[in-house]
């Protein structure tokens, strides 16, 4: 079942509200196999809500609408969609008592007389109650198909997603274990580009048809989305295990985790097993290393704490670097990365250990030492991995950049332990 | 001048991805007078691209798009619209060379063969050169309209936004100060809630129109933003001038900044005019508050670092918090964040200091100290500030607020010092 959503507000056509309800349905609405095939944003604006309606209805003859359903003078989309099916609004005393009710219980005296429009219903559509909020969601359905109207208040959309739409739509497309769903899993890979993999994968790729495979890059590396399209729910699942298995050989060491997997939650991991304890040094990344890793709950198992030495003399007396070192190769270097990684092991008594010293800029670059060169250092046990990169996409970037190569590095050495 | 939106991408669509690129771009283009009248997105579907170009052209004649323009097969954007404009496509050397040093530079070995077709450039096309990654954004224009290919990562499209299209659109527009224009301003507290702040504005919210008032609470406390809506720039600016003028006094010492201000920023900022150093010493926020505070360029003329401490045995060793402190009151408490605050600001010597000691969850609660506890410390000098709060919402939530409430209690200090 195709349908397209159409999200309605000046404030999200404007961006001075980010659009998280049309992902929300989209991602739900294929859970149950109705599959947005297009979705659009127009302003509270009378012809251009009736337009884009009328033209969606055109095309798959199913829209999700949310939005300008509240009580206020531009909120109109009940209007315009009531208009588009010939329904004459009616008052649902039933529905008006509740609202009445809610304000009361609320403690908030008197429902406001603009909140009886909520109560006014097209005729022959059907109610789906709003318990988070005072406006109905709406069902309207005739000869040029179905148009449904949800809140846009996010978590009244949540709930009226959850409790009303879904549910109907589940009844819609009955209980047919055969009904096409879109189902998918994510293979999450770090340490390699979006083209290097390419070329790993290129192969492969005509492989795992009909399952198509998706690059998605980010700072923390590339993530690899495997779909299958509208297939019956065995069979898409079968196929995304297979195509699973034809790409994992060839990502080796890249892959380190699956879906929502995150790189620190698998390095403290693989820590727990050994029973080791882990601290961190930073320098160019400030503390973002430790924050990603105390993110995830149970950190404090396995994590001691970190010093964050940010100014030369914190790397000289709380991580015991030695001067000349500093003096020698500059605070962005090899040897000092290994010193910061030693140090902060022996200080906390940690047998792994992660260094970062860095450039992250926007100043501080020298023709040998640019923006965006990082020293890594692991450390575990006696064992040392350094590793120099230079990213170039500015302050920001080096930082989240750095601190996912850092934990890469002690994934990669434990691996190799 | 009006044009329209289409952000491209099957995972978009889907809800794999929140679209923040449409918000970004729209609130970009408002502020050159460049409206945004409709945005759609679309999957990575050659005829569904093409459509909702030729449809969005004819309405309007001018299409921004983002997306489908990496190296990979899902990637059809660029040959599409190509299509549109019968534009066959040359290669251009130029920039292949610029392409190829890119990698070498990055020490990422060659460029892999895949990344050539992002030097092929229809014939006719502006290109818009991308220094933040390696697709460039293209500027087509013929009897159709105009449409703008840029990037779907959003640092990358912002990037050329920033740089590329916005200068282009002012230039377009030339100087046309009667121009509508939709403006806004963002006054940011913190420390106080949506309601408390509805009551102090209530009054004065009727004396800013037809500047609208909008309250947007996050993590980071609760932003008030004045628009003024499609006025010339001169009358715009100055009703906003007005409003903000009329609203500040009631906002007292909760108003921290305006627009994109950072409280981080702000704090280090007070310090240098004192020409103080600043260290901090966290527990349960485990980096963040390091990480706001080195995220502002320049961070390091201030702030010298910090000490992660996890483990109580890193608040015994490494803060110097007395055991039996530790023993009566327990690592979250008044007693410990001020010795926190105290141990950090000595062993690092820094006349300022904040400390963060809380349970984040989703363990470690009491009846007592349930989850969401938090003792924050400040110190400027001899004097200690402490205070403790209650966050409800989970443990993600508990550590961004207790980052941001620890620099507000430092930034309330230093206004009273």
């Amino acid at each position: 079942m195709d349908l397209e959503l159409i999200t309605i507000g000046t404030e999200l056509l404007l961006g001075f509200v980010i659009d998280t309800n049309a992902a929300d349905l989209a991602r739900a609405l294929a859970s149950v196999g109705a599959r947005v095939v297009r979705r659009s944003t127009v302003a509270d604006d009378g012809p251009a809500i009736e337009r884009e309606v009328r033209d969606a209805l055109a095309r798959t003859g199913f829209v999700v609408a949310t939005g300008g359903l509240g009580p206020t003078r531009d909120d109109i989309t009940k209007k315009v969609v009531a208009g588009i099916f010939d329904a004459p609004f009616e008052l649902d005393r039933e529905y008006l008592d509740v609202l009445r009710q809610r304000f009361e219980r609320m403690g908030r005296g008197p429902m406001p007389e603009v909140n009886r429009t909520q109560a006014e219903i097209p005729r022959g559509a059907a109610v789906l109650p709003n318990r988070w909020g005072t406006a109905p969601g709406l069902w309207l359905e005739g000869p040029l198909g179905v148009v449904v109207l949800l809140p846009g208040v996010p978590r009244e959309m949540r709930g009226l997603l959850e409790h009303e739409l879904l549910p109907r739509l589940k009844a819609r497309t009955g209980g047919d274990r055969a009904r096409p769903v879109i189902l998918s899993r994510t293979l999450r890979t770090t340490g390699t580009s979006e083209s290097a993999l390419a070329e790993l994968l290129g192969p492969a790729e005509d492989r795992i048809t009909p399952v198509t495979l998706a690059y998605l890059p980010s700072v923390a590396g590339v993530d690899l989305r495997l779909t299958s399209w509208s297939r019956p729910e065995s069979e898409g699942t079968a196929a995304l295990e297979a195509a699973v298995a034809t790409l994992r050989p060839a990502l080796g060491s890249h892959l380190y985790g699956e879906d929502e997997a995150d790189l620190a939650a698998v390095v403290l991991a693989a820590l727990a097993e050994r029973g080791s304890k882990l601290a961190v040094a930073e320098s160019c990344t400030g503390g973002m290393l430790s924050a990603r890793i105390t993110a995830i709950p149970g950190a404090s198992r396995i994590f001691l704490g970190g010093v964050v030495a940010y100014h030369n003399d914190v790397k000289l007396r709380e991580l015991e670097v030695p001067l000349d070192l500093l003096a020698e190769h500059g605070a962005v270097s090899g040897p000092v990365a290994e010193a910061m990684a030693r140090g902060v092991g022996r200080r906390y008594a940690a047998d792994a250990s992660v260094a970062i010293t860095g450039i992250a800029g926007p100043d501080g670059g020298t023709p040998e030492k640019p923006v965006g060169t990082v020293w890594l250092a692991a450390r575990l046990g006696d064992t040392v991995r350094l590793t120099k990169v230079i990213y170039p996409f500015g302050r920001e970037d080096v930082r989240a950049r750095s601190a996912q190569a850092g934990l890469d590095l002690l994934r990669r050495l434990l691996q190799a332990a």
